[in-house]
């Protein structure tokens, strides 16, 4: 929704937005992109993409269509849309949705921030939907903020985990080839069934790919593909590639995608796509502590006990905060030695409200605390850390998911030990399931 | 692994394990089961079932088999066996797993208490596999165990979620066309490539069907294909309807089978079949009380709130526990409002460790208490309750994750509807998650 300067519709030149392309700005970020665009040779295109989403998510059994699904609370169409605009060479992003849903997904839009986004009525079949997208394409006018590109990317709302890689691949096989799609071996074997519903035929499993998305086209190729074809195409077919090939005559590259590429059907899609997701953010903890270098003790073996705890997980110690909320990550441990008051995790709070981070996922935040039976006791230890309650409930307001843990601290370090491996048990539980109902509560380890 | 008596080959009478058909014994079990088999007007077969597992799941990206990879710390394979066992006129089961996996196997079925398997070496391909499990059903002899059955299922180790509906359509279809297997539409559009990995033809998608399991056959009709089928069949073939009909010259019928047949091939399908069994599990709860009749409205609130909070989930009075843990009710909560000690959860937890229920999987138990701050400190509550902890160590060895959770009872009846709408969302999650990390720790609402 973003007003951006009008764009230059002609193939020559990169524009400032397609950094990376060979022959873009030099100070390109991603690598893979200079790579890709050296390699292919290429000059850098002008790219949209369009969405089709305007489905009704029957498959699904659910009343919502499944593009608009929570996924920790935030509509699987966002994770798409996050998904494309992370490719700064994208330009623009059309979607098309129906119009009962078109202030549902202005709302998405604004929650989450999204950018480079304009919406378009969608039709009442996938075909007619795309062809929306692309007639507010083609329509290049200075005075209009959208303008046509030279290749245009079309994708799926409900695949919310594809990488600029594949897009990149797409888009540089369309330029040379005028069309190309993501392809997947198939799962299973495709058969032909009779008109008796016995088998007619199977078909041999290596011959033939399953088409997923993205696909990309050369802007004119597709386009005219949509003027030409018939109501029949527009209402019963579904595949890009095959317009292009019958009124287009051009025949699709087809560029082996990941797994990843999967399209979100069914409810277990759902389940699959929200534990990716958790899994994901949930790859760095970032450990806090109020002590110096020399006191630090406690915390290092907590940190050890982490790093066997949660497997695969990158554990850091957060002497740059800012820099780590930069890097985004979704999971903090503020241990709180020194004070038994939540100086620590307060100034984390802070920080984390500062920066924005908890609009697209919960942030889990662990405040960690020692109980020495023998210096306080232990209800009155308690009853002064259960305080995290009232800090919980304001922090769930900004999507920020705050625990408290107790670790008993003993003298004896065998014994010590067993408490800190039994606290990073507590809080991998707590990191990996993000449940939002266990907020506020005191954990004992 | 169970030795049981050696049954007869011959498909004319139904034994005492064929409950259900018509024909078969009248005390007979689901009634899914007598409807379709009058339905198709059939005589109950003798079938078997043959499982090929020799897979190695390079697909997954994990180096444990998929079939072996764990679902709430159960093998995979052992919820697909679990679903066959269930249906009592499958005779025998026949897994063929490799031999490095041989007592792995031998393992599970002990551990889960699998019954009528029967284990075979597997081959080095998936038809190799089967071709050995139809080899040992076909050697018909009065001193083996197994015998050769009328009609033949097979089903993939890795597709968990089939019902005996699906299983008894196929079987059902085998006797009368001689062979049958499930189909699914088409997710994706299926294509052609040609050499140069450009498209060729794209297939329609109204015409094809993915071809999914289970399938079952006229034992003679597949045996006879395998030991017609030529090498390259065997090395580099998938699909069981194909060699019928290359082989035995029969069109199979094909069955439209639910999404739930999908087979477990990704790591995502791993994540969705644990949310999937999670919410199985999850849709009874049981609320155990120890007060009297005009007492427990407490209890009563606790219910509501639950009823709310667990949207779709059966909440249910423990009037009579021993019916409820007959009936697989993997959630409990224990409420002791008269007394503050586990009187009430201890003899919960003793019904349960007599009952095996826990043995397939995790039972949650939540012990509940009340606390009026008025009348004890809450810390001297506190420590009392904390004892749970003690209970959870023993509880978890049997697979029983139980956690503590304290109500806070205001004499205000507003407050008091807030305290237990909180400590419903507190249960919620605990049910939901079943996560073994949290257990012994006292939850306060």
């Amino acid at each position: 929704m973003e007003s951006g300067p009008p764009g230059g519709s002609g193939p020559a030149e990169p524009g400032p937005r397609l950094r990376g392309w060979r022959g873009a700005d030099a100070a390109a970020s991603a690598s893979s992109l200079s790579r890709f665009g050296a390699e292919a040779g290429c000059r850098a295109p002008a790219v949209a993409a369009v969405l089709p989403a305007g489905g009704s998510g029957e498959r699904m059994g659910v009343p919502t269509p499944k593009q608009f699904c929570p996924i920790l609370e935030r509509p699987l169409i966002s994770y798409t849309l996050q998904a494309l605009e992370r490719v700064s060479w994208i330009k623009d992003i059309v979607v098309a949705v129906t119009r009962e849903n078109m202030e549902t997904m202005k709302g998405i839009i604004q929650r989450y921030q999204h950018k480079r986004i304009s919406l378009v009525e969608a039709g009442v079949t996938r075909h007619r939907s795309i062809f929306n997208g692309l007639k507010v394409l083609a329509e290049d006018q200075p005075s209009r903020r959208l303008s046509k590109p030279e290749v245009v990317i079309i994708h799926d709302a409900v695949r919310p985990f594809v990488e600029e890689d594949v897009l990149l691949k797409v888009v540089t096989a369309a330029q040379e080839h005028g069309a190309s799609g993501a392809i997947r071996p198939l799962v299973s074997t495709v058969i032909s069934p009779s008109a008796d519903s016995c088998l007619d035929h199977s078909l041999e499993r290596a011959r033939h790919r399953a088409s997923e998305m993205p696909q990309a086209f050369l802007f004119d190729v597709i386009y005219e593909a949509y003027q030409q074809c018939s109501d029949y195409d527009l209402e019963f077919g579904t595949e890009c590639l095959h317009l292009a090939l019958k009124y287009s005559h051009i025949k699709a590259k087809l560029v082996e995608g990941s797994p990843d590429l999967w399209k979100v059907t069914y409810k277990r899609d759902l389940y699959a796509a929200e534990s990716i997701i958790k899994e994901r953010i949930s790859q760095q903890v970032c450990i806090i502590m109020d002590t110096k270098e020399d006191e630090e003790h406690v915390g290092r073996y907590l940190e050890e006990m982490l790093k066997t705890e949660l497997n695969h997980v990158k554990v850091i110690s957060g002497q740059d905060l800012q820099q780590i909320i930069l890097e985004q990550c979704y999971s903090f441990v503020c241990v709180n030695v020194m004070t038994s008051d939540f100086e620590e995790t307060q100034r984390l709070l802070n920080m984390l409200e500062e920066s924005n981070l908890s609009i697209l996922y919960p942030v889990v935040v662990i405040s960690v605390h020692f109980l020495d039976y023998e210096s306080v006791p232990f209800g009155q230890k308690m009853e002064k850390v259960m305080q995290v309650r009232e800090f919980a409930k304001e922090a769930k307001k900004r999507n920020i998911l705050l625990s408290g843990l107790l670790i008993y601290f003993p003298q004896e370090e065998q014994k010590l030990r067993e408490s800190l491996r039994q606290g990073a048990t507590i809080i991998a539980a707590l990191i990996k399931e993000r449940n939002s109902g266990l907020i506020g509560q005191l954990l004992v380890a």
